[in-house]
């Protein structure tokens, strides 16, 4: 049997997280992997869901800073992984994650323009080694995927920042995943068929490997 | 008019802060300072307030780790420090804080051992070069104080801790204040009139070379 394996989705809103997780989910299981954890982040954990539903909500017009909402992204994150994504590589089970600390690199690092330096200190403060064995990143134009999200109902809190916000969080997207082996970009701009084989196809090349 | 400044009341569960903001307030006041700001921590904001209820309460069992609890405590201090320190020094109004960072070097570093390169780091990440102007540390025991502390009713999550982390908190507290020359230290374990007479004679003495 081989060693579990965390990997993760990432993407902008409306570029199709859930349909690629299930696509993940459906190749591990052919692959004969039966133990497998889904999360997402923020949340995850019974503390974490209750930082998301805070980050995500307004406070009586109490401005967020954003170095407030980077703090409480990784305190939900440092939740899920001890409590949860460590445990249960530990046990051999898989753990497919929406979401890890890619985004808070692209949103609050690109989108917000946090500077680079108190990003990795945060990140290394606060996660040390630990790092997805395997991501998947899939990418479009923020207007295509937004234009779906809002599809979808009301947009929160982060998903009403103006464009050129996604603009800046797509580059640092694409830029973290051109400098990181271990992260595939899946054009996600295409119909919904092409982009699951794409991620299917992406991840058994991968699995193959291990 | 003397510039506003931000001063500090620090100690262990049941050193007698309250009573030692009152005294601090007295002296302000005596002062002909008019417009003073009282403020606590965790807390002070309305999503500050609302993390610290998370800090305190349990989680259905979660473990609530270190690094997370320590987080917390930095998101609420920055929404605090953004949103009402900085801006009320900046109109002119005196700020009056029961707890600031002093308490996450001495609790959170001291007591849960989080080691002083990642403390510091975090300060510097999250406040940059802000710091009271200063601060009255509440030096006591803390069989003293907890024993105080358990008269008022129910112990938090932080107040069950065991003795050993009360000690180190306050051997961290005591290092701290020794190495920076705007921090007093009043000995807490005197008679409740003599403790507040300290404080108002301390801060009076700092108040005229202001």
């Amino acid at each position: 049997m081989k060693q579990a394996k965390f990997i993760v989705v990432e993407g902008l809103e409306g570029a199709g997280k859930s349909t690629a997780i299930n696509a993940v989910l459906d190749v591990l299981k052919q692959a004969g992997i039966e133990s497998i954890r889904h999360t997402r982040e923020p949340g995850g954990t019974v503390l974490a869901e209750k930082l998301r539903e805070l980050v995500k909500q307004e406070h009586e017009g109490e401005v967020l800073q954003d170095m407030t909402e980077l703090l409480m992204m990784y305190a939900s994150r440092v939740q899920l992984v001890e409590n949860v994504i460590k445990p249960a590589l530990a046990q051999g089970t898989w753990v497919v994650g929406d979401r890890h600390d890619m985004s808070s690199q692209a949103y609050q690092g690109g989108g917000r323009q946090i500077p680079r330096k108190t990003m990795q200190a945060l990140r290394e403060t606060t996660l040390g080694e630990f790092k997805p064995d395997f991501t998947l990143y899939l990418d479009l134009d923020p207007r295509v995927g937004l234009e779906r999200a809002r599809g979808r109902g009301e947009l929160d809190r982060i998903e009403k920042m103006d464009m050129s916000f996604f603009d800046r969080t797509r580059e640092r997207y694409l830029e973290i995943a051109a400098s990181d082996d271990s992260i595939v970009v899946i054009n996600a701009e295409q119909a919904m068929e092409k982009v699951a084989e794409d991620i299917q196809n992406a991840l058994k090349q991968w699995l193959d490997t291990k």
